[in-house]
């Protein structure tokens, strides 16, 4: 999505050891009309899987998540981190490590809002390591759901999440490929 | 706005404590097409305002103030609850007390993306005691940026929200406008 690796370039910082700030217009602000192209391409991407429901985590899963839901027609869940007060005891919880908190983080979701009769597509704003989102398909087999894709806006293949989720055989969609972050450079894979 | 009070009736469960769950629709679970009917109405409310931001705090704001931003075209800020590692050392930064999280919890921006020209739209999901947009409010005055309006998808009047914002002097909106949940009850105000 060119209009996406541009503002990676123009806007994108190269923090080093393979952390990519995009808090200008991704995960602190959020350029609107930026998320709703994603989303449109995302929806584009995963329009013949039949997904029921897409499945994120919370914080900076969120806009992406609803954008794609919005062109797709679908309701989005988002795993929590912490267990709110309007959530009944008995919930699915799973702990995922998270590489840029340097601790495991516990993914959170209500079975009122997973069910084993749903087709699960997993959106997130980043594929890395691929540990936040093997969580979410841990929470959505724990709910006996179907997982058929996974998409991100932004994925870093020298982390190897791509590998760690081919196993699950959907398909894996991201937007901007970046396979090379070492030396302060920021090279796309294509 | 009668879709959302008529979800809130059928969906909603009044669990005491004036503790409203939308966890189904808007909170944990979300209705995409939902979410962006509301934004599309707090937009045409806070057309002739002239923001230039959106401002809310995560988690569950920011589904409200993403659809309101896409139907505004502006850019949105989330005000952090901890620091990411892509943060600049000097960040603004309130405590806000948290009635549902029974303390205090931080919000913070960083100073890259709120600067002293802004005119500052807060959106937030629920419009309570007021606290968190308070601290929002708190945040902007810190970088010298105006509020120039404070949107919300649900009131609880009884919680006394608006009684504190209203020195701002600022148009106040939402969307659904509770004014008792005693006794299991849920009445709109008009």
């Amino acid at each position: 999505m060119d209009e996406l690796k541009l503002r990676i370039l123009t806007d994108g910082k190269n923090l080093g050891n393979g952390i990519l700030k995009v808090d200008g217009f991704i995960n602190h602000q959020v350029d609107s009309a930026l998320m709703d192209a994603c989303g449109r391409e995302l929806a584009r991407r995963f329009s013949r899987v039949s997904a029921t429901k897409i499945l994120t985590a919370e914080i900076s899963g969120i806009a992406p998540a609803l954008t794609t839901a919005m062109h797709l027609g679908l309701p989005v869940v988002y795993a929590r981190k912490s267990k709110p007060i309007t959530m009944p005891d008995q919930i699915f919880l799973t702990l995922a490590p998270s590489h840029t908190k340097g601790r495991a983080v516990e993914l959170i979701v209500s079975p009122e809002y997973l069910g084993s009769g749903e087709k699960v597509l997993i959106i997130d704003d980043f594929l890395a390591t691929g540990q936040t989102i093997m969580g979410l398909v841990r929470l959505a087999q724990a709910a006996g759901a179907r997982i058929v894709g996974i998409g991100a806006v932004i994925e870093k293949t020298f982390e190897g999440g791509r590998d760690l989720l081919a196993p699950l055989g959907v398909p894996i969609e991201a937007l901007a490929v970046i396979r090379d972050m070492s030396e302060g450079r920021i090279l796309f894979a294509d």
